[in-house]
């Protein structure tokens, strides 16, 4: 599809939330991560056993990248046209396609407050970019309601996930620390160039592991490394460790 | 919006499942349960904070109903276009259209395996028809993949929640069991229906609850009560009581 085509009413991300997305970085139409966010929708695709054209994505991808400037481009994958219901047709095509919009990166350290919306540790989707993102929707919703920039996001057995749109990692003893993806932590890919670059822990671990934090941080493909002040009532001022990473992950 | 129409690429229905949907029986151009339905839309706008158009909604409804014959009128409601990212725009104008398929009632028992993928009793969402319903589409893929008809998903908790498309009850001792609405269960109009004709106990339960049943069945608008006869490796016969509901629920 291109981007001034319009969505057939029986599509099945549309009526059910059944495809995938990616939103990765263009700078100056150049995009430094998008084998990893190919790679990554691959990955999805399989879990949701959808194919995968993986040649006509990147052509998308690049045909969306403006020339100048600093992009978001969005790959959108759906699991295409579908009869009434949840059981997808015997035969299934999906449709693809990408957009681009500005994106600025944050000047700011974020605030966050822990969400009352819980994410799905017991299904696959809560570790994938799917079109079903309504729950981080309703948990970013409730960080704006608050007067915060985003949300920390709970399990349902209480352990720390991840932000609405990010990953999180928090810093204790000098040491790094990030939620395992069985937590219900999407697998990032700024989440995984930090963790190529320096040890860090995953592991499950309630809210009281970050009242232990010295700093707090969050990750995404469109913001990098985005340093937390405030998580709910606890402020975070500067820390060395976090400025260093940022300057690594700019690189 | 017509059923000709198609959805703007920048729609958040499509692009997050940002929206509700209803889905009711259509039978030769009535609408026997529309206004419940069109209550539970208003109700899931409410949670989801958008704006609900009653009066356009019930239009489209009936415009959708084909004169003759037995049918699925879905309804679907998205929160419209959006910008980029989780956020929702400042003026919010949702879009509303309604789609009819013909639906031909269940002849046989249902079949039903125990789903891996939960159902996120952390978030509204399990409690209402969003057009995030991946985790329902990667369910009942599982059942089909094992050649059963339908789902059983138990929440994160390990209780009963539902089926993937429909509600789940149970007898014990002649008496009626559904799971709690905080178990993950969505606020079925049919389920409301048979609650209103029988008492029935709701409650949260593990599925050893199932094991000491005597008759399990499902409801939802379209099939209105389909009985089980297989869960796993249990079967179950026919039961007088789930014939006398049955009956009932059809007048």
């Amino acid at each position: 599809m291109t981007p001034d085509d319009a969505m057939p009413l029986d599509d099945r991300g549309l009526l059910l939330g059944d495809g995938l997305f990616e939103t990765m970085l263009a700078l100056d139409g150049t995009l430094p991560h998008m084998a990893a966010h190919l790679d990554r929708m691959a990955a999805g695709c399989e879990v949701l056993n959808l194919p995968f054209a993986r040649d006509e994505a990147e052509r998308l991808v690049r045909a969306a990248a403006p020339a100048g400037g600093r992009f978001a481009v969005r790959l959108t994958l759906t699991a295409g046209s579908g009869g009434r219901g949840l059981d997808r047709p015997a035969a299934t095509v999906p449709r693809l396609f990408a957009t681009a919009a500005p994106s600025a990166p944050p000047t700011t350290p974020a605030t966050l407050i822990v969400a009352e919306t819980r994410r799905n540790e017991g299904s696959p989707t809560a570790r994938l970019k799917t079109l079903a993102y309504l729950d981080n929707v309703l948990a970013r919703a409730e960080a704006r309601a608050a007067g915060a920039d985003e949300a920390l996001m709970l399990n349902n057995r209480g352990e720390v996930a991840s932000a609405g749109a990010a990953n999180l990692f928090w810093i204790e003893g000098g040491r790094l620390f990030t939620p395992r993806l069985d937590c219900g932590a999407l697998a990032g890919i700024t989440r995984a160039r930090l963790m190529a670059l320096r040890p860090v822990e995953e592991l499950a671990a309630g809210l009281e592991a970050l009242d232990r934090a010295e700093a707090v941080f969050l990750t995404n493909s469109l913001i990098g490394l985005r340093p937390v002040s405030r998580l709910g009532a606890r402020t975070f001022g500067e820390h060395p460790l976090v400025e260093q990473l940022r300057a690594l992950l700019d690189c």
